[in-house]
């Protein structure tokens, strides 16, 4: 029986993750349970799965509603902490993570890694933390899930890594459409249904220079080894080329849920009658195309300030949320995303050996520095001058 | 160093075999090098690799230009049991290798094959023996290879075996074009570069369920969740579906030397710069197509019975072998092909619980049937009559 923190239960990958739960409860046992917003249905998921131990941000009546289903309200450090978690899923959006992520890796505890921030933030950090408390990360995401079915068994003998991309909502439109797209548009994902943030970043590829940057940083593969290609059908999941020039592939209709459940129950692989089998025949066709760099800018931004390191990576992360927030909320169109967050990481003062302070210190900066220029204020100052 | 024993060193899989051993002269040793024929390449072969055993069913004059290179002759058995040998490679055509693979599975040896009659008829023997004294069978065939890869690292969770099948040098020919086609037309694989008897069993799809009775001993899988799907491109080798759902393919340029290569070095992968890599865009389209049994008489026949076991296998290989043969010398049509294989397995009469004796003996026994219904005689008398 696996004892779980649950980071971020009321999101789409919280409520799936809660699904596969369900499905195995001779398997996994929630110890906790966190939520920022979504109290009702954060009370409807304790009376089910009857957590010890409960977070939330809510108001003080809110939170005295939770306490009555009997858990205890605990900080997330104190959660992933617990005696009784022996993993954490961190299903939250943006950097809260980062703290509890640290906390459970410096105990040896495994984390599964459905929230790519913290990764990208302090990729080094995680992998370095891990590997000296025995503490594991397990990517939940797709595609870094299928690179680690990919190498399950095999020496780590890489010689290059195959990334898939749909191409996201807006993978047809002209240079005119895209700058006149709205959210609603925006937020048709052409082959998997996820929460609003990650969805923007699949259609300004976002999200794939994010999977790269947490790719390289979990597999210790090169930058220069790891392709994204376009592949339109999200069956291929990635693809892991071998020295020999072998190539293995995880294929699986697209279902957050098989991911999470690999995840969750490691090693073991058991039946799910919920999940949708892959039918070649039926499927047809897998295709590849080659991504075009120019209708992504905000990819080829991210792949190169995301690879220096430091806090660029974290101002990365800031800018992008931010700039996403601001699209949402109609107050940029879809072609300032990149323009708001290039502006932004341009303005950066990076700190090089950064501490997690320092990359929080970072996202700060660059939300405020993203906000300020659409107000057009822009006299936000980065905290780092000294 | 592994030592290897090589038989049918002259062949397609047995040159290219050498090619890998070339290029890895710090891993791998020829030890012993046996060929039926092609006395002139089995010569420059042994200059070369200079084995210490040398077999070979020339003339004596023949065989004393062999040894004049220091070889020493021994029978394919003496061969595989030499404390020397590690690994043997089966890539000889039809039967001549049961014995020798059973008597290296006795000894514990590890056995890569390459030739599929052996565990086509005497798979339950094989996959026993191989269990009982500590010896492993290597499939060398890239679908059973692939299915290797996938399964590495790997609990045998398996719930489906997709193997992939070109569809073969016929696969758009019409019924009145299949009853006209010439061995040099069928000979024309699309994909693949193989000796002629495998090329037209890939042609009928004998190949394919030669391949899928293969697998059923090798990975113990129902014949019910074995499927074959057409996969024109031959870059899918094979796919696996585990319990969970997820499935894994092995993908690679169609080059025999890759699973050569693998089954090899196993479990080691190394570099090899002669072997093409797998690009995903250039390929553009991996498709997929239901078998359509109607094209592919041979194929259902097989199927029905092969999976009956006893000597059904072993007739059915012998009688394959010799209807090729009638073939390619111009003496049947290809249509004709499955006609006299399924009226020569209609008259045999199997033994059920069959020794290799017994397999061998059945297999003659077919090889002669279908001899005599080409040549209009008619009067073979099945050998198990008792």
């Amino acid at each position: 029986m696996k004892g779980i923190a649950l980071l971020g239960s009321t999101g789409s990958i919280g409520t799936q993750t809660l699904d596969v739960v369900r499905r195995f409860p001779d398997r996994l046992k929630v110890v906790g349970m966190a939520a920022k917003r979504s109290v009702g249905l954060l009370d409807a998921q304790m009376r089910e799965f009857k957590p010890r131990l409960v977070y939330c941000e809510g108001d003080e009546a809110e939170r005295a509603a939770l306490r009555a289903h009997g858990s205890k309200e605990a900080t997330l450090e104190e959660m992933v902490l617990d005696d009784e978690v022996d993993l954490v899923v961190t299903a939250t959006v943006g950097d809260v993570a980062l703290g509890p992520t640290i906390a459970a890796l410096k105990a040896g505890k495994a984390v599964a890694l459905a929230n790519k921030e913290s990764i990208v933030m302090a990729g080094e950090l995680l992998t370095r933390l891990a590997a000296e408390h025995g503490g594991s990360l397990l990517p939940v995401d797709s595609e870094p899930n299928a690179i680690w079915q990919c190498l399950r068994g095999e020496e780590r003998t890489i010689s290059r890594l195959f990334i898939t991309a749909s191409g996201g909502a807006m993978r047809h439109a002209t240079p005119e459409q895209l700058a006149q797209v709205t959210p609603d548009e925006a937020l048709q994902h052409p082959t998997w249904v996820m929460g609003p943030k990650i969805t923007i970043d699949s259609a300004t590829l976002m999200n794939k220079a994010f999977e790269v940057i947490e790719a390289k940083w979990l597999f210790d593969v090169p930058w220069e080894n790891i392709e994204v290609v376009i592949h339109p059908q999200s069956m291929i999941h990635s693809m892991v080329e071998f020295d020999d020039g072998s190539v293995k592939a995880q294929i699986s209709p697209p279902d957050m849920r098989l991911p999470i459940q690999y995840a969750l129950l490691h090693p073991e692989r058991l039946a799910n009658i919920e999940i949708n089998k892959f039918d070649p025949v039926r499927t047809g066709a897998l295709t590849f195309e080659r991504l075009e760099g120019d209708r992504y800018p905000c990819f080829a931004l991210a792949m190169d300030y995301g690879r220096r390191g430091g806090t660029w990576p974290a101002a990365l992360c800031g800018a992008d949320e931010m700039a996403v927030e601001m699209f949402l909320s109609g107050k940029i169109s879809f072609t300032e995303i990149p323009t708001v967050i290039g502006q932004t990481l341009a303005a950066h003062e990076a700190v090089a050996d950064a501490t997690p302070a320092d990359a929080l210190a970072a996202a700060a900066w660059a939300r405020a520095h993203v906000a300020d220029l659409v107000a057009g204020t822009g006299d936000s100052k980065p905290p780092n001058n000294g």
